[in-house]
């Protein structure tokens, strides 16, 4: 693995420097790590940055990168092709041929460095879930407890943002879905206002948080119960609608099988066979518009893929969701969600 | 200006077609859009986009938007070099060579295409910027009734995002800025928790919300009155300490000057030395570390640029930041901001 690399993304350069700006160029070169920002940041940067990180305060990234490349007499430098503009892209290339330095496109080098996740990554993710899994509590009391004021999607989302942020205290990994019936047959569902939760509803939510900035990332569906109106987001669910209830079995049976299945040394691809095979033998498979599951860490999405076409190797350290679904559009949508982390060769729920 | 191009941008997409997500390619010729996205999204785009937009189902936008160009015999389409990522202007190129159709780059051609605005998306961002100040308001009266709580910037920033998202009803342009004294001299500062409002300080707070996706901005600078510990973000301040005071002043005249000088047929530059002279003049030009403003619309950054160096010519429609400032760092920092829309030649405060 390369150790001379440049970046713009933000987690990568958090990893490298433990801090990041939106506008910043970070450079490695072995050991040396060179943070190039502009006066906006420049304070922070060396109030939050790294002992062995040397902030550059510039107003030409490309310029400043270069003279530190040519310092160090480095000949070739990875980047990431996802990530760089064109633009950017060509005027550094053509900077860096001045001084006889390459630059070698190597797509998501930074998200395959960090895929295996260190402890102490492991105990940030674990804990960010578990904040997110009590925020999924209180979301669950509130609704309980204000059914009948008749709470719409929108409602439903403010709310669920300010339990999952525990009231401004944690930024979130991205924009919870919550989707009622239909709204939860698209996967990724905007809220509605005219959409509003009642007695033996359906409810997808999916949401996340980040705790020192890692993210979380769960999925439940849950039965808004009848007799009550009482909600919770457990994996076990009595739905009254005969239909809710077969497709949601099938999903959790899928989830469940891909967790206590998967084995390190399998590939991505033979993962998410393990719940895909489960959908599609009862008959479901093409309402399962996406992959199983992807890697978590700084990035909400990251390596590896749990996808039909992934051959990545799955090792021990890897964290990632389980998230199959059926999806039945007009009437009503499933998704189960639990990240794991592969640890003695086994997927462990965190 | 072209009407043959292609973007990735969720503001531009939104602008031609009236809906965007995060993972579509727009593709529009001559009055036809064409908008590739993924099975999660196709649901809503058929539902909220434009009725001359084509919703293509994809899981390759590249071939997909391929096949558009080869049916409508397109011979040369307009891109972003500073939007499309290396990887895909390579995916792309390769593609269209196959049926003879040329990648043109033009940077940032659709915020070009958006630079002068209508009157009705003038009207969106005055709404934007009313529901702002009104944010600004209940902020202010907030901090004047609760400052005996001790409270710090952790706790101001998350307060002030419930205002300016009004309780969750509308998102914010950007994260605000809440800078207590020395944590306003870093232009773009971090919320701390160890930093907490007292009598007789300054607070630097700079926030904008989204009005149907128009952003709104604006940055005042505060005294906490000795007194009584009120705090008001009206643009006249009085501020106890002499220096505040007269740093306040040198702000507030550039900004002013700024304002009521320029005129439409000025560059940017003009018009940034209408402020910057003024912070010039009175010693403190090298504390003035960014532009004097930015254009405002969709995007929370647009053209056309008042900076130092820009060329661009201003005209009437324009919408844009007027946003000078004075940084003294360890001490404290003043910025003063109102967003302006040229009009019958002169600039308008919003």
């Amino acid at each position: 693995m390369t150790d001379t690399y440049l970046t713009l993304n933000e987690n990568a350069q958090y990893y490298e420097c433990g801090f990041s700006c939106d506008n910043a160029l970070l450079v490695r070169v072995g050991d040396m790590v060179f943070f190039i920002t502009d006066s906006r940041y420049t304070l922070e940067a060396r109030q939050y940055c790294t002992k062995h990180t040397q902030v550059i305060e510039s107003s030409d990234f490309i310029q400043s990168a270069c003279d530190v490349l040519k310092s160090l007499h480095v000949k070739t430098i990875v980047f990431n092709p996802n990530e760089l503009s064109l633009s950017l892209y060509e005027g550094l290339k053509n900077k860096l041929s001045d001084i006889k330095c390459e630059l070698l496109a190597q797509a998501n080098f930074h998200q395959k460095l960090r895929v295996i996740k260190s402890e102490k990554e492991i105990a940030l993710i674990a804990k960010s879930q578990k904040l997110n899994k009590k925020a999924f509590k209180h979301f669950g009391d509130y609704i309980s407890a204000h059914l009948h004021k008749k709470l719409n999607e929108a409602e439903l989302h403010y709310r669920a943002t300010q339990f999952l942020s525990h009231f401004g205290k944690y930024a979130l990994s991205f924009e919870p879905i919550v989707g009622i019936n239909a709204n939860a047959a698209k996967p990724h569902a905007l809220p509605s206002k005219k959409c509003v939760l009642a007695k033996n509803d359906m409810l997808l939510f999916d949401a996340g948080i980040k705790y020192k900035r890692y993210c979380s990332d769960m999925t439940r569906t849950a039965a808004v119960h009848g007799n009550n109106g009482n909600i919770n987001f457990h994996k076990s669910q009595k739905f009254k609608n005969k239909k809710h209830a077969r497709i949601y079995e099938i999903v959790l049976k899928a989830q469940e099988r891909a967790i206590s299945q998967a084995r390190s040394g399998m590939s991505g691809r033979e993962i998410d066979a393990l719940a895909r095979d489960v959908i599609e033998k009862s008959g479901y498979g093409k309402y399962f518009v996406h992959s199983t599951g992807h890697g978590v860490g700084l990035d909400i999405h990251e390596l590896p893929r749990i996808s039909r076409l992934s051959e990545e190797i799955i090792e021990d350290g890897m964290v990632f969701s389980i998230e199959p679904g059926i999806y039945l559009s007009g009437e009503f949508g499933v998704r189960i969600e639990d990240l794991v982390v592969m640890k003695n060769g086994r997927a462990e729920i965190l």
